[in-house]
């Protein structure tokens, strides 16, 4: 492993007065990260490795379809910045990318999901049951990957973050095809299911530095806004996204009955003749391109779209707060440019 | 909790001259261990919450579908026999029963089972979706709980035993409809996939009693060698047991593509025309009961199931041999009895 990301990332210069382009943050971004992704991909294909076969293909096939390394790239950078410069970072953020797709693998069966990220969706290669199993190895496997580092607490920030992530797909699940879902009901499901691992990560790579608890919440709650943000712009990413960069269809979320934000919010304030309308559009078996066209319209009129994304752009304000308390290091700046692409991402 | 359970124990007669009775030897066994079986009851009520009201429904239903809780209470026996006198031990051996659910669950879907112990499965009153989210919910949770020992060595064993087990199915899958499978490839599966389990509970309670590594391995040996014996006579009792003891049809194994040792023996010994017959139904799409019994008859007279329950009863004498190193105790005559019992039951 090489502890040379930490030099280069600090040598670079900040890059306050970027200008909000989606494409030129991100290439910005990952001109500094990318000695730590070159980490992390390093890592998954060492660890992901088991005497059965099919373990193996399955596993290589979800890490392999283009995921964003989000979870344990943020418990890199936020080890660094708690000081950390020791060279089990890696290992240990990989934890958190097998507990992620454990969950995707999960979410496409649960889901009957055909693809994600441009690819078929695992279960439609190689059917539920591999892929319900397959998803229980990568759980066992990353769960025992974090027992060797033998720190109770990072485990226990670990297992509080993973149970609650399931009780939020549950909850998810009871709420599938449910109107009346409000938004407050709404965020804690997204609190659950998506925030709860990233902020874990956060935190995790704040005791992995081994700094005072002030900067262990510190973190957390950086890692919990950031992550509400992130579902949040994806909720909106799945009315106004573009279906070749995502890789999967818009529309996504109501033809699987998930009623988000934009449409809790479209239902809350629309008229009483579009509010009937959209729930007609949700409640029907299969929703044609133009229905969705219309649906999308009725959503982004009632203002639906715009308060997601400033929702979400409160969340990532509040993120980036969280960060006052540390240095305004290079680690520090690209942790808050993250939050900030987060906003401004197209996928 | 109360801890009367050890004295109640201990003051009993051994039961050395019980004859091989099934149903006298459950009676005798189920005396004695009465009041941990109560404790472990309790304990499993207390655990098993959720803010999330589905979770608790789900998880009531499996785990009130007459498990025999055989996994908690040979913990809670083996930290006895290691001189454990805590009161922690029954929480943490509902740890080892919440897995296990978590499995059953997820096979469940894996298997597309309808029955289970005399009732309908999970998955056909709540569907896939509800019971693989709700199996992940309970894998998290009796991870969570365990941490809260703050025992990495205690964390080790389990997260091992747990990620083979996952290894086991995946492989158990691999394998369905496979009758190429040998002797020893069999073998291999039930042991990641049942004995692990088992052999974990058993060492776990002798690390509860922080007794020496030579006793913590003994005790392991005992859980694997009853593991692998346990799973050898559940295959017979697939061709051999009771409908209504069982709760589930007879031929349940071949019906899903699983050729289990008896099976595996017939095709090894029978003759040319008897292992053609055994392909020829063991391929065929859905098996009438007619032909299940005919079935049967080849692989009885094949000598599969007496090899079978022969192999089982040598796992159980070494399971017993292991014992020898401990003081003959109330606690070490329980576990003795549990493992013949294991040869004899009839459920």
């Amino acid at each position: 492993m090489n502890q040379t990301g930490t030099l280069k990332v600090d040598s670079l210069a900040p890059s306050h007065s970027m200008p909000p382009n989606s494409e030129s943050m991100k290439l910005n971004i990952m001109a500094r990260i990318r000695p730590d992704l070159e980490r992390i991909e390093a890592e998954i294909n060492r660890l992901l490795t088991s005497s059965v076969p099919l373990i193996s293909i399955v596993g290589r096939h979800i890490m392999s379809s283009g995921g964003k390394r989000l979870r344990p790239l943020l418990m890199i950078l936020s080890a660094r910045l708690c000081g950390y410069r020791g060279n089990h970072d890696a290992s240990l953020a990989v934890v958190f990318e097998f507990l992620h797709a454990a969950t995707l693998l999960h979410d496409d069966v649960v889901d009957h999901a055909e693809f994600r990220r441009n690819q078929p969706a695992a279960n439609t290669i190689w059917g539920n049951p591999a892929v319900v199993l397959v998803g229980d190895f990568l759980y066992a496997k990353s769960i025992l990957m974090t027992v060797g580092y033998s720190n109770v607490r990072i485990l226990e920030v670990l297992m509080e973050a993973t149970t609650r992530m399931a009780e939020g797909e549950v909850l998810q699940l009871v709420h599938k095809d449910n109107l009346e879902i409000d938004e407050l009901e709404y965020l804690d499901v997204i609190d659950r299911k998506t925030a709860g691992l990233i902020s874990a990560a956060c935190q995790v790579g704040a005791l992995l530095g081994g700094v005072e608890k002030e900067e262990e919440m510190a973190l957390r709650d950086f890692g919990h806004h950031l992550g509400i943000a992130f579902q949040l712009i994806d909720d909106t990413l799945d009315y106004t996204g573009d279906v070749k960069e995502l890789g999967k269809p818009v529309g996504n979320d109501v033809q699987e009955g998930k009623a988000t934000l934009p449409l809790i919010f479209a239902l809350r304030n629309g008229s009483a003749r579009e509010k009937k309308r959209v729930m007609e559009i949700f409640s029907s078996e299969r929703i044609p391109h133009g229905v969705f066209m219309e649906l999308k319209e009725l959503v982004t009129r009632s203002g639906g779209i715009e308060y997601t994304r400033r929702l979400a752009t409160e969340h990532v304000e509040k993120a980036k707060a969280a960060l006052a308390l540390f240095p305004a290091n290079g680690a520090r700046q690209i942790l808050e440019d993250i939050a900030e692409y987060v906003i401004h991402r197209r996928v």
